[in-house]
């Protein structure tokens, strides 16, 4: 049984979350707002792109993966995302997709500026329905220490 | 004078876009739907916390690039977005920050699979109005090849 803490983190875990299901209006409604292309928001002009019909953008893509790390089982206590490496967008996404999250963890090591927390790194993908990878990353974040750890250093 | 063809592109060229405003409602309705943790969407929780503040979600500042990647002077003829590597953002994103895009082109290439573009690698920079840095990264991304060099070849 883990409690979350950087200490309850092993090399090898996996997490999962989901499904996360995409509507078309919600596919629309975030492009006309961050990413206007008409591939994103155009049906008509969609089923006539390379696409061959409305796929998310892939800043869509990203918030939903986000979303998806919120509610990640088993918890993990992560304190802020640092950054992503080699983050891939392989497959679209497209309306009425149920998306799955799973996280692998790949390292973890203490923080030299934040003795409160460790660094985990970890390998994310981001699945439809199908199985088809729709985004993919390496993630690196901030997890708490657990407190008693901390007041033994 | 370019019209924003692969074949105009030069490694060095600079592109700019800008300013975003970010309002504090911009930044809790994003948060609620996709990142709903407290020092993104309760003032008085991110006051408290390490943050000092309410921030946006790193999803939210991923999107603003990508809305601002549509807006940059002079234009390129982007196809699609093939990924991102080394994302970082060093600083937080603050209601009422203006935020502005550059893009600098680091490398060009012919792309093996599709004949109609080309493959662009570009360094992206997200600043805020005091000059930090508050995104950064790598991004790849299909650009369109002139049609008359498409036809000589």
């Amino acid at each position: 049984m883990t409690n979350g803490y950087f200490e309850d983190v092993e090399v090898g875990d996996s997490q999962k979350a989901g499904p996360y299901s995409v509507s078309k209006e919600e596919i629309i409604q975030f492009a006309k707002q961050y990413d206007p292309r008409p591939f994103h928001i155009d049906e008509a002009a969609a089923a006539r792109s390379v696409f061959g019909g409305l796929s998310a953008s892939a800043a869509h893509t990203f918030a939903i993966f986000i979303s998806l790390t919120n509610e990640l089982q088993p918890p993990v206590r992560a304190i802020a995302g640092l950054g992503y490496d080699e983050l891939r967008l392989p497959n679209a996404v497209r309306p009425g997709d149920e998306l799955y999250l799973e996280a692998i963890t790949l390292e973890k090591r203490e923080s030299k500026s934040r003795p409160d927390s460790g660094v985990v790194r970890g390998q994310f993908r981001l699945r439809n329905q199908k199985g088809d990878t729709v985004l993919q990353c390496v993630g690196n974040g901030l997890v708490a220490r657990r407190p008693d750890a901390k007041a033994s250093t």
